[in-house]
């Protein structure tokens, strides 16, 4: 299915409806769906947001939790499958922490998006359109969010900006 | 007038022209208008925010103070009559320092939206777009105010997305 | 040449792709181009970000560094030559600091922004779309931010806004 290997970017801010819209796009396509979860239970406030994304997802769904390794759960999964990976800057933040070194890695992950094999949904936030944070590790993470962001997007087949649960094509 | 009971949502960052545009765009129809205004002047800082936004607006205008209770300063707004809500943002931080249930409150409030009775005009801020704060309670304001903006988003005829006092049409 | 006295505003977050867009935009004309900078290397991450953005450009370009007198570089720059103006933010911030009255000089900006002598091009930041900030410095900066780039972006025959290095038209 050549003309379904294509690769969809859903940026947004906090809350504007990301993972849901992206959902509504993967599930346009038959089940089953892959769902590449980059979220790690650090904490009740993530453990609580994890557990409502999941009770969102019902049946037809295969869940691969990748905190890091998420090029190799792409490398994993069938041709042709529809996939929705959700999301990057938690997958960045995960690296961060682990103190990889991010840049390489960003660049990997945007070179195995640049060859989607089915229908790809990623997520990501944006994150660079406040005043500039005080923490140097915050800037750090800013920085390399929207550098990876801009990787990503340039290999997208079509990129929307969410804004309060909408959708704006930007590409 | 079925044809002018259409609600209207304006969102944007900080100084972005949200409430000139939604001003602008509610002197279109004859006066007189209601501004249902949710500021509280807490502090000198809003105090003079306050005294400003009054200051641009003229004769035609009638301002109802609500804080809190947006719904029933909506509901008794005669029909057909433009309004001008500004903010919601304000309005949620209210209910959220008086340690009411913002969720039920957001609910109830884009139900009274959703049923406009004139040509009603909503002013937001987005506030999700930079990096995590590390607040809890700014974290969980973040989250309601982006759960309201889609809530309100969904209800809306038409929703603009302000960027540097320009209008981007997001529906 | 009256058909290249165009200013055009390039306006987004952090690591948005801002910079080199307006650089592919007044490379566009023939060279010489003309960089007016505002950055002032304090610090080693500014130093090391001004680095990278100078090993980016190559020759055909004039830099001028003007991180305070905006207006007398433009003032000097010869009828209908390209200028990129990099970015707004900065100059507002060196005021800031240097303790000027800061709407006062970005009125004299706006002003002289408003009558390009060729194809100008400025880029600066959307910094109003995250939480507000708690230091009062910072909203003061944010509040001063917002209100310049409305008015550049008022005098501006095109702006657009940048999401993951894709450029948004929005005027």
């Amino acid at each position: 299915m050549p003309d379904k290997a294509l690769l969809t970017f859903v940026l947004g801010g906090a809350r504007s409806g990301k993972s849901s819209h992206a959902e509504t796009l993967v599930t346009v396509y038959p089940a089953p769906w892959v769902y590449i979860a980059t979220a790690q239970a650090y904490g009740d406030e993530m453990r609580e947001r994890i557990a409502l994304h999941r009770a969102r997802r019902l049946d037809g769904w295969q869940t691969v939790e990748a905190p890091l390794d998420v090029a190799d759960a792409l490398a994993a999964v069938p041709e042709g499958r529809p996939v929705l990976l959700d999301c990057l800057t938690l997958w960045l933040s995960n690296h961060m922490l682990a103190e990889h070194e991010v840049e390489t890695e960003s660049h990997r992950l945007a070179d195995v998006l640049s060859r989607p094999r089915g229908p790809w949904f990623v997520v990501s936030n944006e994150v660079g359109l406040g005043i500039v944070p005080d923490n140097a590790l915050a800037r750090k993470f800013r920085d390399a969010a929207g550098r990876l962001n801009q990787a990503v997007a340039a290999v997208s087949d079509s990129v929307v900006f969410m804004v309060a649960g909408l959708p704006m094509r930007v590409k």
